[in-house]
């Protein structure tokens, strides 16, 4: 199933930008009257017919609407510091989205060795991830942020389950597996925040910082896993509780 | 902490190869005296004193041995069908080693599209993977087989538990979740066996025989995962059944 993307939905009717045009009409020869299948990226899938087509824009009626196509029953958002190689962090991302995430914020700790971080680049792996796992809400990337800050940004929400995975026992609260801090959580609680170290992990003062902000010190099983592996098995983890039941 | 690997052990003493020995003693400058530690790649991890060394040949005299030194708690062999693309087969090898596998055989479905695979740039891939991960068994790489062939070759195995991963349900036996699969598992069971198909997904025939032989078909969730994405949440299910309580 080939699927478009389109930010430009108005009443009844779609356009496709250039790049999605040229790929529509001059890749897969699509023609006036054909019926194509258009994503908004926002969740909604769109069965369309193209009214008038060239490889620049692509005009489509809308025949037809499903929401939350494709979505999954949670919300996660992953906080993961960037990796020194960045091919690294850009699987992470890509294999996130098909196996469902909502949101992902590259976050820098005070061991990152990598402090930035294209999120553009970010971005296209996304849309393509999106499409290629038959979704239609592609995950957001958050602006990139120190790993004190993102934890004072979610210090006020009480109903968030916010996981920190840490490689040492930090003295206030002993670590749990993953799966239980999964299993244990309020059915009041609106999303799943996961915050992942770089290579040389968090500082003690972060992930005492964290702790104090009801964050929820857990481990990832006996492996040792690399930041981009540990951030996968944390996405693994939250779709296995809640999709494969 | 830096790992060596020797296959030459005998008695009290063992040598490193030209490869090793050359980052040992040029990259990393040991000399005679030094402690180093040394997998065997089979489960054995020994912490020794080079006695000489040359960036050819090494020689070290054990002082300790730790037995099943980083090895997990299950035995486990995925059976996946090479991808298109290489490096997503050589990703999925790298990242199962790191969780925990222990052999992967590459198996070749009526709808391969790659009927064939370098099975040595696995084994560098696997040995750099299980230095990476702090273990010191290195996952076997099983001949490159046809579907078929390794089905029957498990056919008078009835104490292992063997899945098919398949996104069509056969007729015969309505699919269930792996995680179910994994948690219903009789406790006599020695080992697992996953069998992942190709991008084109196994032929009907090809799942009936897996049916008809004890595998038990199992889906991995509603997202639709690329083989080797699919191949990494079998690994994690089990891992996180066996590790993560």
């Amino acid at each position: 199933m080939e699927l478009f993307y389109s930010e430009n939905i108005n009443g009844g009717f779609l356009r496709l930008g250039e790049e999605e045009s040229r790929h529509c009409i001059k890749v897969l020869r699509h023609r006036d009257g054909d019926e194509i299948s258009v994503i908004d990226g926002k969740g909604s899938l769109f069965r369309c017919r193209i009214v008038s087509c060239s490889a620049r824009e692509t005009e489509a009626e809308i025949l037809g609407v499903t929401e939350r196509w494709g979505a999954h029953s949670y919300r996660l958002e992953m906080a993961v510091c960037p990796t020194k190689n960045i091919d690294r962090y850009e699987w992470f991302v890509e294999k996130a989205c098909e196996i469902g995430v909502d949101s992902i914020v590259p976050v820098i700790g005070e061991h990152s060795e990598r402090k930035d971080l294209r999120t553009d680049r970010l971005r296209k792996i996304l849309l393509s991830a999106t499409k290629q796992s038959l979704k239609a809400e592609i995950p957001r990337v958050g602006d990139t942020m120190a790993v004190r800050e993102y934890i004072r940004s979610l210090a006020d929400q009480e109903d968030r389950l916010k996981l920190i995975a840490c490689c040492f026992e930090d003295g206030s609260r002993p670590r749990i597996s993953i799966t239980e801090a999964l299993r244990e959580r309020p059915c009041g609680c609106h999303g799943i925040s996961v915050l992942i170290g770089p290579e040389g992990d968090f500082s003690r003062e972060e992930a005492a910082l964290a702790i104090g902000s009801g964050f929820i010190p857990v481990h990832l099983g006996p492996s040792r896993l690399r930041t981009e592996t540990a951030a996968l098995a944390a996405v693994f983890a939250v779709y296995s509780m809640s999709g494969l039941k």
